[in-house]
Parts: structure tokens; sequence; C-alpha cells
């Protein structure tokens, strides 16, 4: 069969993977990924055939998967988190034109907007808008609009690539604007190395975040105007009765 | 050990499930749950001991879950989705400082924007958010602030609850805030029993979805403005170059 599955494999962890994912990594003549997150499914797949590219060759990456599947393969694409989620299911339908005898399947994954949240407590308990602070494929001034408009409907936010070497002040410039319409003692959150040797997660304040220094691997969380610290956790309330 | 594990356990087929999802159930002395979700737990783990209660019980049913538990037990008590959105992690921490001896634990699960998501194809392939329009624990005045917010900045948006017996012509309500910012054939589509028997999905225009139906086995997706069908599938094109 001529196949390209579009696979979420979580935070990296083969315990976040869902069964779906499991079966269709193993039933795969090839996976094909980042490096990185290649380098996790070998850890319990060792012995599957893997090809993989380094960062920013998404384009590359997905081409060679439908060009594989087209030879008569059944390939697995994985993306770290969900499938679609900032992943790779759009770039595989937009260059599936090209191999209209690929069929294209697509297995949902845990991102990391609710794997994170899960470490934290119940950070999104509300309706909330997830956006990525990278600039590499979208202007800035349009996530700087989507930020404002997001803290002016009090959403709960979980922000994405909150920095690189090349933006290391993203993160800051993101809470000024979020402080134009959220309160300084705000609840927050970020969590690190979500499900991975290393995880860890920390509760503060906005105005705390404004000036703390995050790395590639961390995921961030604002509150809304509701949002406690209960027993060292982030809990939004969904707003219950008799509580 | 006394311990609650909030668990989410995707869509309801036990493939969504993530093994640690599965590992906790199988491990509890008892599972909570509303009855549907049980009933859903029940066809793959038919050995262990339920506990449900009916709709609108949420507080009695943490309640339940978290007295089993200080009575030395450890319970999982199940979501639909994920365990933080629009879940009982929340409810289960705001309960919980009346039971100081009780570990509380989240497990995370496939929510249905991530599900859904994945079977229309990448309808959120870019910035997005998730709102609620039931208003039965939310005023109705803020998820309209909401929707028009998130309509002005262009986010790809996930509508939970679009419809029930009550609030028939709310989705009608919805798409016509959203109309004032999103051009009419804007890109959406909506998905009825995701991962269950009965599963079918369908894409159209915001123009369309105004004047659509849905029940509340639904969940409705609203693309952005670079949102496009490629062969009957929605996607949304995160903008990598050379595509």
């Amino acid at each position: 069969m001529k196949c390209v599955s579009v696979v979420g494999i979580g935070p990296g962890n083969e315990l976040y993977l869902s069964i779906a994912a499991k079966e269709t990594l193993e039933d795969s003549d090839l996976i094909v990924g980042y490096k990185k997150y290649v380098e996790l499914v070998e850890e319990y797949l060792p012995e599957k055939e893997y090809l993989y590219t380094g960062m920013t060759k998404e384009v590359d990456r997905c081409k060679m998967a439908l060009e594989k599947a087209s030879e008569g393969n059944c390939v697995s694409v994985v993306c770290s988190g969900d499938a679609g989620v900032y992943g790779m299911a759009g770039l595989v339908y937009e260059l599936s034109v090209d191999y209209p005898d690929v069929e294209i399947d697509i297995v949902p994954g845990i991102s990391a907007v609710l794997s994170g949240s899960a470490v934290l407590g119940a950070p999104i308990g509300h309706d909330f808008a997830v956006i990525s602070l990278s600039d590499l494929l979208t202007p800035w001034e349009l996530i700087e609009k989507r930020l404002a408009l997001a803290g002016e409907g009090d959403f709960c936010i979980c922000l994405y690539n909150p920095s690189s070497h090349k933006r290391k002040d993203y993160l800051k410039k993101a809470c000024e604007i979020l402080l134009k319409h959220k309160k300084e003692d705000t609840v927050c959150g970020y969590v690190r190395n979500i499900g991975r040797e290393g995880e860890e997660y920390h509760i503060l304040s906005l105005k705390e975040l404004k000036d703390t220094e995050v790395d590639m691997f961390t995921t961030v969380f604002i509150g809304n105007a509701n949002t406690k610290v209960i027993d060292n956790k982030m809990v939004t309330p969904r707003g219950y009765k008799g509580v």
C-alpha cells in the first residue's frame, strides 16, 4: 500500500503515545522525521527503518516521505506532540497534490498544550488560545495582534516556541503585551522537558514571567482572571456551582 | 495509596487512549465518571469496579471520587477527550482542599480539538482558539466577546458544545459574529461521533455553516484566511516556503 501516516508521538515518552499511534508506527515500512524525534521513537521501536533530516528541512522531509510512499511503502512521518498542531499534517497534504496515488492518514497525539497542562495541574480549564512565538513563518506583527486579542478576551493562553537563540526577548515582549489586558498577578506557569528526563515546572505571576528566561524546550501557560494556585498547582476553574 | 487520577480517555475508542491512561485505569481500584464515558471504558476494561453519575452531577461525582480515595483507594475519574480541557481536573483540585491526604494526578488525553482535527485533515495548523458555546457555566456575553476577538485575530477556531436541545441557534449566532471578521467563504468543517461508530465529517463555508444544524456530539472547526480544501480535507498551512 502507498501511504503516509502523519503521527503525533506526544511529548516523547512512550507512555504518552496513543495505542493507534504505536500500531501505526509498528506497521510502517519506514519512519521519517526530524532527527531529535526519530531518536525518541527509536528508543522504543529499535528494529524499524528510519530516515531523518535536520531542523528547517520540513519540506524536504515530507517530500521524501511521499516519494518513498509512492514507491510502494507505508511511511510514517513523526511529529512531536500532535500531527496537526504546528506539525507536519498540513504540509504533507499540501505536497500530496503531486502524489495522487498516495493515501494520507493523520494520527493525533498529545500536544504540549495538553501534556504540559497535566504537569501544571489544570491551567486550561476554560476557553483557551494557542499561539506560537516563532516568527520564522509568521510575521511578528500578527503574533503581537493575536496576543493582544487573546489577552483582551481573557483567554487562558498557551505559548509554543517561547524562545530560541535568536529570540531571547520574545517572551518578555509577549508578556508586556498581555500585561495591557491581564493583571500583574495573573497566575502563569511553564513546563520544561515535558514527559522526558529533567521534567520541571514553575508557577509564577505574569509580572515575574516577563523577566524569566526560558529555553526552546519550554511551554508557557498564562491563566485567565479566575486562575488560582492550589497546592502548588495552576488551576483554572470551569465555574461549577457549589465548590 | 490514597489517590485520584483524572484521566483523559480521548474520543472513546480504546485506540486513542494513551498507554499511560490505559495503565492508570488498569491499576485503579475504582473508576468514576459520567455514565456515558464509563460505558465506553467498560467495553475494553469489563473487569473493573465502576461508579457513575448523570450529567450536571460533576461536583457530586468528584466528591465521591475523593471520598473513596480518602478511604484508601486508588480512584480514576474519567473524562472524555482530555482531563483538563472542559474536563474534571480543575474541579478535582478545587474540591481536594478538603482531602489533604489524597494525591492528585492528571493523565492527559486526546481532546476533540485534536481528534476531530485528524479526521478533517489539518484544520488547526496555525495559532488557534478553543471556545465552548455552552452558557451553562459561562455568561453568553463573554462567549460572544471571545468569538469576536478570535475572529478579529484570524485564529483557527474550534467550537466545543456547539448545540444542545435548549441552544439550537447558538452556532448560528456564533457564525454571525465570526462573519463580521472572517469572509463568507472561510473554510469550515465539523466532525460527528469522532472515533466512534457513525463517525462523519463535512467541509463547508462559514456562510453555509451559519445555516447548518449540528448536534451535541459534534465538534466544529473554523479556518483562518489561508485555510483551503485539498482532496476533500480541510488544511491550514503553517506557511512553509517552497510548497
